[in-house]
């Protein structure tokens, strides 16, 4: 069986590779500057840690234009993206001067940036950084949340923008 | 704007209900037990964690039946689910001692359990294991793949397995 399958032995394209087949969920996650304006970045890597205590994890280059700001260990807020929200995706993983140029936000809990057009919005503080190669593994203790209208789910896959389809089960 | 938002309060169910709404992709993780025997699970955390080097991470609890085997730092194959997977994706988050109990797998490298049926499997080694709490992320040096025929992806969502459905920009 395995004999059919393509061997890939280089190992940065088996991850390429292999991560365009993988679909992820899309937020964009926001926190303040030292001077409390605000920063943030489209993100393909959060991910619950646990329910107890309410953990969640993401992961951030150490070259990126928010890393000196995470690494002040004050509060952030993730928000998970709808179909709708492809725009905003776009708008936060472009370039960084122009990613707050709209009026599409405003000031939430902790004066943190917040896109009410968001699926959700979950606030949380940043408990630890930690480091592996050029890359750091956030973890944040989540506080609260806000909730809107729910639609499909964004997706990030074969370097697209996709919505979630069909459910294959149903509970 | 945030007016119009439901405020959660409640840490425990802001994670929850934010996570209902976040799509994850769904993979199946396998490793050895000191025997050499498989162990495995379903696991919806996996996310790149940089190229140069190659890695990978994934978050798990450190209950689960193959937490020990974890941390004995060994190697670890990443399967990338398709929608034809619905049924793989249950098996390996079903009952421990069934989860091998089908001819679905064989060895392959580094005597790893393979389920050529998965839309692609990354072969790595066991980094690092960072305790958090009761849960762990897991870091990966990637070392290969095997890559089969593409599908649509498989994704868990609001509690049900979920397909990927339209894309919605075209690169």
């Amino acid at each position: 069986m395995l004999e059919n399958l393509t061997h890939i032995d280089d190992a940065t394209e088996a991850l390429l590779t292999v991560f365009r087949r993988h679909a992820s969920g899309v937020t964009v996650i926001t926190l303040l500057d030292e001077a409390s304006n605000p920063l943030g970045f489209t993100a393909t890597s959060v991910t619950s840690l646990g329910t107890k205590p309410p953990l969640v994890s993401f992961n951030v280059a150490s070259g990126s234009s928010s890393y000196a700001a995470l690494e002040q260990c004050g509060f952030v807020a993730i928000h998970t993206l709808g179909e709708a929200n492809v725009g905003l995706a776009q708008q936060m993983a472009g370039p960084a001067d122009l990613r707050f140029a709209l009026e599409n936000w405003q000031r939430g809990a902790h004066d943190l940036a917040i896109f009410p057009e968001a699926t959700s919005v979950l606030i949380g503080r940043i408990r630890q950084v930690i480091a592996v190669e050029k890359n750091a593994v956030v973890i944040v203790d989540v506080e609260k949340a806000l909730v809107g209208d729910d639609q499909a789910g964004l997706l990030y896959r074969h370097r697209n923008y996709t919505a979630t389809g069909d459910n294959l089960t149903n509970n």
